[in-house]
């Protein structure tokens, strides 16, 4: 089944994106934290939304989350790790498997970290953004997961049940300090797991990433007090930079490069939110989101006509 | 005294322009009907304000009323009727006198009338937007009086106290069914005025104009069945083009040109709302008076620096 579109992210722009399109009578599937961003609930209480006023960031995520009930939209809770245009349709990597869309909304936010030095160039050669999508390429072998958010332990865990070794670097900030793997306090590690079941239990370094070196592939992963050699090395972060979602995405800085139409390089593809630039604000990124399903709506409108 | 920013319409981009700058300790004023633009009461129920579903339009406008009464920002029911870049500063010209203010936010929707045939030709030549600004240059003469809206009453009859003789020409759509004026039903006239009291009556003409012509100043107005010769035309709508409204301002179609951070090419001049495109959607003029409300403030801290 292709969706008409696909909606990533459920901070305010992916909700209002949402709501939007279903009102429009589109078939959507928004994709994100069930629970929705954590930008949203972090809020203490929010000021300028209008028609909301002194609104907490629980208030405005429970409001939403009535509205997207009450309209029947349903949040899909995966991640998603690379979006492929195909022409006239895409194709979603997701943790559950494959999504196909005629088209694509990102509401994705910033990337609050920057890429770590040879990120970039080891980028499907040994580095990769999701467990579950390639673990089976590293059966048997040794990989490091980087986590710089909660969701990396499963990710970890994951990889221990078929590589043979995985060291698992909690890096957390301080919105993510409690890290669930045994011996991990903190978002740091204190002690090393023991083997114990049916698998390798990631090893916990209490160490800070560098730098990603290699030859053809990535083979090692320099820390700050020491290295750690490796087959493979998974990068688990809230948000992936965009341009490494959509490949061939045009960017402008640290932001996607759009319009008041809120259009990109990419036919199909739209943008909203934070992902567009600042300021980062709620309602800014609720009125973009709007737009950006409306412009979806007129690209397919145009999609079918030329078929 | 001195504004720091004239937010110009009270639709939802001029309530979030206002609420976000006030709640930035910006000094504002904002300026339109008090009762807040009747393109939100109109609205029968929106179906994609997020955190707000099925909200009336009444519910939305009285949600506003009371945000910006608890943020203690007053309406101020006026008209702008021409707004002057001075450099470092915009003087605007209202029914109620001159206003200053450091820099300006137009949101004051689209102008859903095209121009009359030779309207654009005679601004300030005979044609004008405002009866109390310019009521004194035809004392003891003849004008017509086009009103689009239900206001333009009021200025024929302000003007009938000093010029000679007030032709008035009610030209409402169907929103504006009901017209006070005696002798004017559902927006048409049915009879004349007679004389009384101490000034001449407007009279009522139940005529649709169709041009303006003259010499060097407008002197005739065209309808579709008769000619008046006037001395003045007062062309009265619920908006002013923003082009009219601020001379010089760089336009795209009906709509003013801005970008992703609602600034114009008159520095210190930015735009929200409708006036900025389609789509017509309140949660995205909501977005971008957020958005034109912070550009705007950086534009003022720039603006104090070069002081």
């Amino acid at each position: 089944m292709r969706y008409d579109i696909a909606v990533i992210g459920t901070g305010p722009a992916g909700v209002s994106a949402a709501i939007t399109a279903k009102v429009r009578n589109i078939n959507i599937i928004l994709i994100g934290p069930g629970a929705m961003s954590w930008k949203i609930r972090k809020a203490h209480v929010i000021k300028n939304y209008p028609g909301l006023p002194d609104i907490s960031g629980d208030g405005l995520a429970d409001a939403y989350d009535k509205q997207l009930k009450s309209l029947g939209i349903e949040i899909t809770d995966t991640k998603v790790s690379m979006v492929y245009s195909m022409g006239s349709y895409f194709s979603l990597q997701t943790s559950d498997g494959m999504i196909e869309a005629s088209a694509v909304i990102l509401a994705t936010g910033v990337v609050s970290e920057a890429s770590l030095p040879g990120e970039d160039d080891y980028v499907g050669r040994g580095v990769s953004y999701c467990a579950t999508c390639d673990a089976l390429f590293y059966k048997d072998k040794t990989v490091a997961v980087i986590g710089y958010s909660k969701e990396a332990e499963a990710e970890a865990e994951f990889l221990a049940e078929t590589s043979e070794k995985v060291y698992y670097l909690p890096v957390f900030g301080k919105e993510y300090k409690e890290c669930g793997i045994d011996g991990c306090i903190d978002g740091h590690a204190v002690q090393n797991y023991s083997v114990s079941g049916k698998y390798q239990n990631p090893e916990v370094i209490s160490d800070i990433p560098k730098e990603i070196t290699g030859g053809l592939k990535a083979d090692t992963l320099v820390c700050e007090h020491g290295i750690k050699k490796v087959d493979g090395i998974f990068i688990i972060r809230d948000n992936i930079a965009a341009d490494r979602l959509v490949p061939g995405l045009q960017m402008n800085g640290g932001h996607v490069s759009t319009d008041l139409s809120m259009s990109t390089n990419i036919k199909g593809c739209f943008v909203c939110g934070d992902i567009t630039g600042t300021p980062y604000q709620y309602i800014k990124a609720a009125g973009q989101g709007n737009v950006a399903a409306l412009s979806t709506v007129d690209y397919l409108n145009t999609l079918r006509k030329g078929m």
